[in-house]
């Protein structure tokens, strides 16, 4: 029996979850909602996604795009939907799947406690095994957590201070500024260093951050005290090398900024150009005695998207954690392109 | 007998023209030339493309690309040659292709003479038949070409000003400027217009030029004088809406930028998300007398790719163009997506 899956809100991130649900084998996509009609659900219709509607049925009718149903008649066919609204409409949509008995994933823009967990599949997919309420941390977070998580599993880590450095907006968006400014968060740390704690717990965080005038993902720059002294930047670089969905990326191959890895994940043929791995330069790992520093981006637009299909398959009981990265990132295509520099 | 291909220069341009030749039924891509490692190659590698050195093998073998040849190698295994080598190494290449006994197809970047025709498939296929050099036109060119040859076959035009606001540079580059300024082309005519003329040899075309902070897209805002008094709106509409390669997009859509047309385009699914239609938005076609406005983007990176494939066609003496650019659109998947608005 295969998992039946709704996406409700089909933006930036639901489009790619329906894509990405769209290629496993064991979900069935029932269908997506649509609040009003835009190029989104035009190319939804191109790849005979079944679209339900919040609110008026007319303006789809008029465009040609047949509608299957409303969100309640979504909720009846589902065994889990993945939620994909902006914050704060995925709380409160909670309890419409508490009242259809249907499990919730929820996104990072929400508070934490929407979930039973926060979650990023290679840090705790087992706590999130059974689970009826889970929330897939923010783009950033899971960014953070998987190199973060990957070096505390070898090495344990003491305190990380991190600078995000964060895109101001969407491809897609017109609306948002800034075009010739960087502006700090005055919020200290950022909520990311906490957000961080919500899947990796014992490790001390404190992050700021800035918007930069781009739309073409963000970069970290880390600081890690680790717990034992003169580890080498060729054993970090093993442990990124090993990990799940981190790509090491070098100047060897012209890849010399944000722009060019976008570039890469054009070229190998990604759908939308995505780039599901953080990416970690090889060149930007330094160790200088206990103290490790590297840098990574995140496309903001897709590296959460392995997660919500593991965070389903979680929820409806498959155990094995590691099994479930294998065929999510097999399905993806995420797992030929692993890179060995 | 599969027409044999071979691509001189795999950047913006080469890389779309193998993968498109790739597509085609009627042709074989023999392999690619490279220059220098580089994560270009690395993904035509992933793609299965044999890579042809011009230069230095050490740095390919190093990194485990292996190597079919040299340029030498390659010009004796093709029937015809795609030069996307940057100006002017396309007209330095030309004598060798004469020398091997190969057809050679150039790009707009080269004068017009490097050619025996300046090519845009819907304007002049019949004028490049059997021709041995032909020269594709440049992005904004046969943006221009398109829109206006389409206008003309219809309605005789008197004359054209356009104003081309122009795309800084491409996606992937970052050392060209400018991030903050916009640059005025002090060439007049800017020399869009005067190659339009190689195309549509008829047509009094004047065009002038900006460039702005933008890496998505050239915009042309045009007037166009009719000989005919009192053509509607919604007669131009329909002109555009059946020529080839020019797509209608609207505000109805949530389409009112060019970063919106390039979000719809990774959302319908097409490699790199690129439009390879010149779009042409339905509110901006205004009509006033005799004189007619209307306002188009053109993706700069792709929309010469399917011109490439239909100018090898002509080379190699297929006659019927119709038939040569619904092959070609069929098999690039923009022959289902033209919109009915």
């Amino acid at each position: 029996m295969k998992i039946k899956v709704g996406i409700v809100g089909y933006g930036t991130i639901g489009k790619r979850v329906a894509d990405a649900v769209l290629l496993q084998k064991d979900m069935e996509l029932v269908g997506i909602t649509g609040h009003s009609y835009n190029f989104r659900i035009e190319a939804a219709k191109k790849h005979g996604i079944e679209v339900y509607t919040i609110g008026d049925e007319i303006q789809f009718k008029k465009n040609n795009i047949s509608v299957a149903g409303n969100f309640n008649d979504l909720l009846k066919k589902v065994d889990v939907i993945v939620d994909c609204s902006p914050k704060p409409f995925g709380a409160d949509n909670k309890k419409k799947y508490i009242e259809a008995g249907v499990k919730g994933i929820y996104q990072g823009g929400e508070k934490a406690d929407v979930g039973e967990v926060s979650f990023v599949a290679q840090c705790n997919y087992d706590e999130a095994v059974n689970k009826n309420h889970i929330r897939v941390v923010s783009c950033n977070t899971t960014g953070l957590a998987r190199t973060i998580g990957a070096i505390n599993k070898k090495h344990t880590i003491q305190r990380v201070r991190a600078t995000l450095i964060r895109r101001a907006t969407d491809p897609g968006e017109i609306k948002k500024g800034p075009i010739n400014a960087i502006v700090p968060s005055l919020e200290l740390p950022s909520h990311h260093g906490p957000d961080v704690r919500t899947v990796l717990h014992e490790i001390e965080v404190f992050t700021t951050a800035v918007v930069v005038p781009t739309t073409i993902m963000h970069m970290h720059n880390l600081s890690v005290d680790l717990k034992k002294d003169d580890i080498s930047a060729e054993e970090i670089l093993n442990i990124f090398r090993e990990a799940p969905r981190i790509r090491i990326v070098s100047e060897d191959e012209g890849i010399e900024s944000t722009a060019q890895i976008m570039e890469f994940a054009r070229d190998l043929g990604y759908k939308r150009g995505d780039m599901m791995d953080i990416c970690v330069w090889k060149e930007g790992i330094g160790v200088h005695g206990k103290e490790l520093f590297f840098t990574q981006a995140v496309h903001q637009e897709s590296d959460v998207i392995p997660e919500n299909i593991d965070a389903i398959r979680a929820a409806m009981g498959f155990k094995d954690g590691k099994k479930s990265m294998e065929m999510t990132d097999k399905s993806l295509n995420i797992f030929d392109i692993k890179k060995k520099y």
